[in-house]
C-alpha cells in the first residue's frame, strides 16, 4: 500500500499525518513550531518526525499547508507572519531531507482541498470553503481543481472589501469581510458596546471572559443585542457570498471554523441578505452548509495536494 | 479545411461568421433579430442565413453567444430580456436545422473566450474580461478554460455590489459595479449635476447631447468636473477589480467596450485604488489592459466555444 504524508504547518504547532490511499489517517504526530527563526532547523525537526512516522511504509508524496503567502509552483513560503518567515524554499529543504516530491500550499487552500476530497458529494465540482475563525480564510475548487491562480494567491476571500469605510482590518485596509466576521473583531465590538452601557444579558458576565461561544449562547437564549451582532455577521457574509456566487457560480459553499459553529444565528440573516439578490438562478443553485468541526481536514488536504 | 460557425445573437441584430481553424473570419452575415416573439421563427431565419454562408464549406460546429441567463449544458436560453425569450431550447432548435453540434453560451462569456483565444499571450492562463458599455459584463478564464459554473451563470461581475446603499441598478439591487461604470448611469449623474448648476465646460453643450465620449473629451481637455466623474468610475472599478484579484489571482484583466475607450481617465484612478490593497503579490502579478475595440471577438469567441 502506498501512503502520503500531510503537514499542516502553523505558528505554534505542526500537525503531521500519514494518510492512506482512501484519505484515512494511518498515523499522526505533532511538532512544536514556535521559536524557529532559522527555517532550516524547523525543517530538520519536521523531517525527523516524518521519518519516524513513516517507518516501514512507502510514502509517495509529501504535502505541506502553510499559513501565509505561498508560491506553490516553486514551493516557496514568500511570507508567513505566524512563522516569522520570508522567502523560505520549504519545498526544496524538505525534499532534500525526505527524497520524495514535496508540494507546498497555502493552508486554507489545503483545507479546502481536503474538504473537497473527503466531505462533499461527487456531483459537486465547484466549491468554496470559508474558514471563519480569528481570521477569514478561503479556498476555491473550480471544475474539480484547486484554484491557485497566477501566484498561488487565489481564494483570499476574507479581504474582499464589504464596506469601503468600514472597520480597520489587521491587513491595513478597511471594511474587509474579516472585520465583520473574525472572532476578535466581534468581541472588540461587543466590549465597546457593553462599556457604553448596551442593555444585554452579557452585562452579567465579566467583560474579558466574553467569547464568540458565549455571544452565541446569549443569542440562542433570546438576547436581542447578541442576536443583532450575529445578524450583522450573517449579513456581511451574505454580501460577500453574494458576490462570490455571481463571480464563481458554485454548487456548494461550506463554512468551517469556530465562528461557523454559531450555525443558524449566521445562516438565517445570511439567507435573508442573499434572497435580495436579483439573479435567482445562481443563488438558488448553491447549497450553503456549515461543516461540523473537522480538525484533520487541513492535514489530510495537504497530503492529497 | 474545416470551419466553425459563430453567432453573436443580440436583441436587435445577430452577427454570423464562418471562422477558419486559425480563428480568422472567412465570411460573415447579419440578421435583424427584433420582433421575433416566436423563437422558432428566428431560429429558422438564422439557420437559413447559416446555410447560405457555409455553402461549399464543411462546418464542424456552431457556437452561439446570447445576452441573458443561459443554461450552456443543455443549450437553453433561460431568460433573455433583449430577445423577450424564456426557456428557449435554442441549441436543439438550431441543431435540428443544421445537423451539426450547437453550443450556446452567454455572450460575455463567448467574447471572453474569443479574447483568450485570439488576443492574449499564451502565457496567460487566468484572464478576466470586462465589457464596459451600457452594462458591465464579464467572462472568466481559469487555467485555460472558460468558467461556466454550476448553472452557466459565472462571471456576472457587473453586479458585484460595491456599495450596499449605492445607486439603484437596472437589476433591482443597489450599488452594483454597473451603476458606477455603465454609460447611461454616468450620463444620468452628469445631467443631474449640470442641471443643479455644476461648473463645467459641459454647460456649453446641449444636455441631451452629452455622451461618454464627450465626457471623456472634456476630461482630456482638463475639465475638473469631468475628471472627477472618471475618477469615480476608475475608483469603483478598482474596488471591484481588487476583490476579483484577491479571489481569482489572474495574470491579466482586459477591459473592452465603449466606456473602456476612455483609457487613462479610468486606468489612473483604478491603479491608485488598487495600490492601496494590502496584499501586494496578486496585485503586482496582474496586467491590466484596455483592448482596442475588437468588434468581432464575440462572434469569433462563439465559433470557438
Amino acid at each position: 500500500m502506498k501512503y502520503r504524508l500531510g503537514i499542516d504547518l502553523g505558528g505554534t504547532t505542526a500537525k503531521l499525518a500519514v494518510v492512506t490511499e482512501n484519505a484515512k489517517i494511518a498515523k499522526e504526530g505533532l511538532v512544536a513550531t514556535s521559536g524557529f527563526p532559522n527555517p532550516a532547523q524547523l525543517a530538520t525537526k519536521l523531517a525527523e518526525t516524518c521519518k519516524r512516522l513513516v517507518v516501514g511504509k512507502k510514502v509517495a508524496k509529501v504535502g505541506i499547508g502553510v499559513a501565509g503567502d505561498i508560491d506553490s509552483k516553486r514551493g516557496v513560503v514568500r511570507v508567513s507572519p505566524n512563522l516569522g518567515w520570508k522567502n523560505v524554499p520549504l519545498g526544496k529543504l524538505m525534499q532534500q531531507k525526505l527524497k520524495v516530491p514535496v508540494v507546498v500550499e497555502n493552508d486554507a487552500n489545503a483545507a479546502a482541498w481536503g474538504f473537497y476530497k473527503t466531505q462533499v458529494p461527487s456531483s459537486v465540482k465547484n466549491l468554496i470553503v470559508l474558514t471563519l475563525g480569528t481570521g477569514v480564510g478561503g479556498g476555491i475548487i473550480i471544475d474539480g481543481k484547486l484554484l491557485s491562480g497566477a501566484t498561488g494567491s487565489a481564494g483570499e476571500v476574507g479581504h474582499m472589501i464589504i464596506e469601503e469605510n468600514g472597520p480597520l482590518c489587521n491587513c491595513g485596509n478597511r471594511g474587509c469581510l474579516e472585520t465583520y466576521v473574525g472572532g476578535p473583531h466581534l468581541i472588540k465590538k461587543v466590549k465597546v458596546d457593553l462599556e457604553k452601557g448596551q442593555k444585554s444579558s452579557l452585562q452579567n458576565i465579566a467583560i474579558d471572559e466574553i467569547t464568540p461561544r458565549i455571544l452565541a449562547d446569549a443569542a440562542n437564549h433570546g438576547d436581542t443585542y447578541a442576536l443583532s451582532i450575529w445578524d450583522e455577521v450573517g449579513h456581511a457574509l451574505g454580501m460577500g457570498i453574494g458576490d462570490l456566487i455571481y463571480i464563481l457560480n458554485p454548487e456548494m459553499i461550506v463554512f468551517t471554523g469556530g465562528i461557523a459553529q454559531s450555525k443558524d444565528l449566521i445562516l438565517k440573516p445570511l439567507q435573508r441578505t442573499l434572497a435580495k439578490r436579483a439573479f435567482k438562478t445562481p443563488i438558488q443553485a448553491v447549497k450553503i452548509k456549515i461543516a461540523d468541526n473537522a480538525p484533520h481536514v487541513g492535514v489530510i488536504g495537504a497530503s492529497l495536494l
